[in-house]
């Protein structure tokens, strides 16, 4: 039986390559950073070598590996295998990664986006275990998400499934980078998170945060400001009781529309912990139908780092069992 | 082959019964008033005596007969055929109405709640024809919502999904029935549709309307408004262009989020037509991303007053495959 599987997180600062045993289990892995590939030649040729070698570090044999996965925040063409846009990368525009790692490899490939890929780690392996309709958000620099029907990933019609982050939440709200207005990304992301921060804090808002980076503002960021909410500094905990506020608004409109019943949320951010997750709940419980309210479980993503990891070699797996 | 369907659409205000031939072909059908039942008891006989009189009057034999399918506007459970709930009638409190018509009648029975039933309608039969993913929407009093993934209706872990009318398109909104604030449907449903005709005409605004009520702004109604719309009327004109606005910030999010190929919108309200469906097709192109805005095709719902009897029809021969 082929039981291993190697898995690669292309992210836009690292990238991870892997060798997955039984399912979840990292036997060796590889870290480093992506501008490494100055353009897609390279990248290319460096993803297919140490995708090789690091099959021949681990003493494995090429035909006991299932596949390779990958997982990128680029927009991706699963079905085909192409990734249309990857940003950092030169000249990374409508490449078939797939036939390309699988030229070079000889090792069927499968990609899909880091959204997907996550939801697909922690559906099997993570927080949304035994789940057959779920939701799964990523929250960061952009706001991602995954969906989960009948136990399987939706991908939707041309595959853009799941942007949760651009659900308006007010119709009249500031205008989105995706050209929409009042997105829900736009109150619970990184940026805004900390330009809240930082406004309040240059309005004369007494906050420790300040100490914690020295006076110099600029270094602020989410995992900052939720170590001063976890000293239970007032600015800290008003930040994050809004972002809740507003992912709960929102989650009680996909709650009532879905009626999944998981919600996994995950990503930096969702490090803020308790605080950010009672928020949520309270305002779902709030705000939502009652019976798909009652349902919807809201916890935090389990898999953590290595989720991209994970996910990608459950995407290797399922995508060989769709084509047997 | 059984190739004959008793569907029967439940209504607030009215029942309708009917044998339905070849998936689609309604050869006879009575119409009567649901009021005409004063209690539970009454009303399962009605249902099941007349259903055992239209079968012997369409001349067709009982074992002909693949099951009789019921819609209604209720809160349901599909799977053990239960009505938890039903307006208007008294007593009617969590009733077992599947087992109850098998009892009485002899004949395989399923149950949905309306918007379910319209969904399915159209999705075999009416302007969903053929697609995978797609979003049904019924406009009026209330604003309902169906869910097709993977060319099957979606019911959500509860079996609550697809309350589109009540996903927030205001977080600060109004105040919902539903116990949510700024839910679309406050926006957008015939109470708002027709409170925004009463107070510009009292606020002085010029309109042919006030003419078409005889000066009685109590009789006001969409239908009326539409009527006044297609002619012009500037007052009226702005109201569909408003309703089309926020349906259309709405089903940007459920474009983004679900990225359907089809969008069907049926219901009293979308006979405002041309001028409504244009607004919602204009700000989904100005809202949603670009790649599943331009996938997703919104479109008029095709079967009109008879849609709960063909969708009924549908529901009977989908649960006897199931069943088989």
């Amino acid at each position: 039986m082929r039981k291993y599987v190697i898995a690669i997180d292309l992210g836009g600062t690292n990238i991870k390559i892997a060798v997955v045993k039984d399912g979840r289990k990292i036997v060796n892995k590889i870290i480093l950073p992506t501008d490494l590939y100055k353009n897609k030649g390279a990248l290319i040729n460096g993803l297919s070598q140490l995708s090789l070698e690091i099959i021949k570090y681990s003493k494995i044999k090429k035909r006991d590996i299932l596949g390779i996965g990958i997982g990128t925040p680029g927009l991706i063409d699963s079905r085909r295998g192409i990734i249309h846009r990857l940003v950092n990368i030169k000249g990374f525009k409508d490449v078939p990664l797939k036939r390309l790692m699988e030229k070079k490899t000889g090792i069927q490939t499968f990609l899909d986006n880091d959204v997907n890929i996550m939801t697909l780690g922690e559906l099997h392996y993570g927080a949304g275990r035994g789940a057959k309709n779920m939701v799964c958000i990523t929250l960061g620099t952009g706001v991602g998400g995954g969906i989960v029907i009948d136990g399987r990933l939706y991908r939707g019609s041309c595959l853009s499934a799941g942007e949760i982050g651009h659900m308006p939440l007010n119709e009249h709200g500031p205008r989105c980078n995706c050209g929409g207005f009042g997105c829900m990304e736009k109150f619970v992301g990184n940026k805004y998170i900390i330009g809240a921060a930082v406004t309040k804090i240059k309005k004369g808002k007494k906050s420790i945060i300040k100490k914690m980076v020295g006076g110099d503002l600029r270094k602020i960021t989410p995992e900052i400001i939720s170590r001063a909410a976890g000293n239970r500094d007032r600015l800290a905990v008003s930040i994050w009781e809004d972002v809740g506020s507003h992912l709960g608004v929102t989650l009680a409109g996909v709650i009532n529309l879905l009626n999944p019943e998981k919600i996994v949320i995950g990503g930096g951010v969702s490090g803020a912990g308790r605080l950010l997750f009672e928020t949520i709940r309270k305002t779902v419980k709030e705000r939502a139908m009652k019976m798909p309210a009652k349902y919807a479980k809201i916890v935090k993503a389990k898999l953590g780092p290595d989720a991209g990891l994970i996910g990608a070699a459950v995407l290797v797996r399922l995508g060989k069992n769709d084509a047997n």
